[in-house]
């Protein structure tokens, strides 16, 4: 870890990731359904002032027969609606083989927890000069996060943002057991800027907002928040979301709790 | 649960635990080592307006041959020193043989997460009147803890404090895993009061500002924090222990989250 | 550990546990229910040559509301059964107040999975010269386990049984994790006897014929295997219960695979 | 899982995997790392009788600055020596870009723990015909196991064979914590083979024997167990192999228990 010293900051689309004075804020639905469920989630968030438009194309779901996402062609439906809200976009990358692709259409990649000792798939990412959002894995030490990072720095792409979005333990009234003491240990052990997501972690809705509070009290650089313009019709994880209407509510109660440390949600 | 409906709050020493208006402070030494330490810590936390003042006086180590505490001896010590400086005392009882003296002595009982389960324990300390703070079991989920609880309930107590300590999981980078998310969550379970343990869970000095600030921003009722006069010489986890200046320091900083979420530290 | 050199055998009833050529069985229900119930169920396990007879007086139960075991009365039940059939008798002890009572009329001890870190109860068998089964805590480790047997051993009770029991993990479609590595571990770094709890750690009846066998194959000293005489009318755990005949019939699978080992479970 | 009746038999250069009268053996170094080591290796291990050879080409190592392994180079070595001494070849793939290369030189392709959810690579694989081991992925559940190889079966390719390399838990003084009760679980799930790696769940060599010989009595199908010709030189997990010598020591010791449950590991 020794070359991690200076602070990093990553810069999209105006949030300065990892900048101690600001919280970025991402959010958006789990899946890209179609061009209206995007339309109908992302103009009010756009309007909420998030720059940061997230949405799957493919979801590595546990069972075969799950939906699966749209695939690529869910990927110029996330390019236009971000457009037309000048927002940035946020999408998972599972395939070593579709990383030119998504690179070239999308601003920020994600690799999620099944994948994060995927080497495969790092080095890809490592070799494009997109921000990569790496999830820590179901069961990945904080050292095991590090040393995926490092998988994607060694190929020469310094922008990685690490992510704290669960554990798997047996505590089953949770989906996940976020684990936030992962926020300062990392700010001790590396440069990189870690962001928390509070929707996979817990699972419950009436958790991401204490959660996310939480995160911003305890130093996180920012959150990825789950959003749907119709939860109850998701068709991936609509559980856990959280409308349009919550999401601005709760940015409410988020800003003051970031100015106490220092920060700010508002770009 | 259904019996747990209305708001449980529990006053001692002027702190109202469980009021959604306060944050309870309990501070102090892990163990009960002299006169002159307790002293020395007591009274520098006291000046900085803590009430509730703990101290162990039979320490539940693993290993048989490590510092097992001073034992009823102790108890005097930790009555005297809080009586000088008007605080109330919080000490564990591990022995349902000891619970009468103990009570007799002192103004909260503690059950430590070894003896979440220790079900003829739990009986004793839900015969007598004295608040106790229940300890979540190092692998106990959080139906677990909220069943504990009725045990003592149950005998005629209803003064149970939870508190959330950590869990044991892979994670080695840090003493146990804090899962703040059970504060919320107990909340929607359960009237009960619930504080939280950052010194147990992390083990770590430079962790316990960062899990404090986030503990009262997603909504405990309290904290329990560890301060040694000396923590260099503390006879049982005084790696983990902060001194009374770093305390007094660190409760500057609480106020203002505690004020975004409506409460106060202050009494 | 520099103490335990010398291989522990215990012997009781003509059941030389710790024995290299001994598989040592023990079987009995969850609970003494009434004398019905264990006269049904041992008259069998005698027949079939147990020489051990497990029964719970006590049942530390998670939930308050549940059956708590007949107590103290159910002890005279457990002696009278076993002693008819020439056994020796098993049960647990969770108060420290009850040892004294208890091994008067007992042969063999039980400290169960939620007391291996009660050290007030630990000192308490280790006071007394009765062999004592500590069973694994639900998340303790091989190490902690043997510390807890060094609260007994130094209170100069030499005679302890280790017993895996299994863990708890994220994995729900078994009640716990049986991790049979255990036994050669212990073997390694102890000479107390080691035995195994197919029943309580996967819950399931299917799995304890193949838990037993592959336990016996890695070395374990003995089984202890919950046997109801109608599993399906049983007050505590009756889910996991073999049938005495069923029971028999694995027993004469057991044999064969205890004499490769060079061992075998007649006396 | 309802189309999972018939048992499945996948036979490779002999071994018939799955086969209840057989208990295949997997047997070789972690990493290819030259001819000369394969050979010695490879050499006393087919005279021992051992027909499966494997040897990782690319080592998924947690740091990027550990050895790689020696990349698409090994699969040469491999395919070479494996020939020369009658054996057939198990190597594991990452990339789903290097399945058709590695699948057209080896004779049974698997899948590590931490791809157990690279949905891709389980695409790609399914799309061969090549019998595939699957790994537990480190904190999958057994019913995520059977998942992930519904990935594989429903590309077209029947021939998965699942295996039990140990999950991750708290436990430190194993390299894993081998859950063995996954065997009879998989047995009444569903109708595929499931092999035990004993190797890298302890990551003891000590331990390897006795694991192998419960993995055997609970019904195994067949065993994966690292052997290097000098482990104290090898690049990667040489504390935890056997040498040739050691492991056929334990072959003789495996056979009288494979015996008992009504199995042979000679074909």
């Amino acid at each position: 870890m020794a070359a991690l010293i200076l602070e990093m900051i990553i810069e999209v689309n105006g949030v300065k990731i990892g900048d101690p004075k600001v919280v970025a804020l991402i959010a958006g639905p789990c899946a890209v359904e179609s061009e209206k469920q995007m339309e109908k989630t992302a103009a009010p968030l756009a309007k909420a002032g998030v720059k940061l438009l997230r949405g799957g194309l493919f979801k590595p779901r546990t069972n075969p027969q799950d939906f699966q996402g749209l695939g690529k062609e869910g990927l110029k439906i996330l390019e236009e609606v971000a457009k037309r809200h000048n927002m940035a976009t946020v999408t998972e990358v599972l395939d070593p083989r579709d990383v030119d692709l998504i690179s070239a259409h999308t601003d920020i990649l994600q690799i999620g927890a099944r994948n994060m000792q995927n080497f495969a798939l790092l080095k890809e990412v490592g070799r494009t000069r997109k921000p990569v959002i790496l999830k820590r894995g179901l069961s990945a030490t904080v050292e095991e996060l590090l040393l995926a990072a490092e998988y994607i720095l060694s190929e020469g792409n310094p922008k990685v943002i690490l992510c704290e979005r669960g554990i798997r333990t047996f505590e089953n009234n949770v989906r996940n057991t976020l684990a936030l003491a992962t926020v300062p240990l990392v700010k001790e052990l590396s440069n990189l800027p870690i962001i928390v997501d509070p929707s996979h972690s817990t699972g419950k809705p009436n958790l991401i907002g204490p959660m996310s509070k939480a995160a911003i009290a305890c130093g996180a650089d920012g959150l990825m928040i789950e959003v749907h313009a119709n939860p109850s019709e998701a068709l991936s994880d609509g559980s856990q979301a959280l409308t349009p209407d919550q999401f601005s509510k709760l940015m409410q109660e988020l800003e003051p709790i970031a100015k106490v440390v220092g920060r700010s949600i508002r770009i």
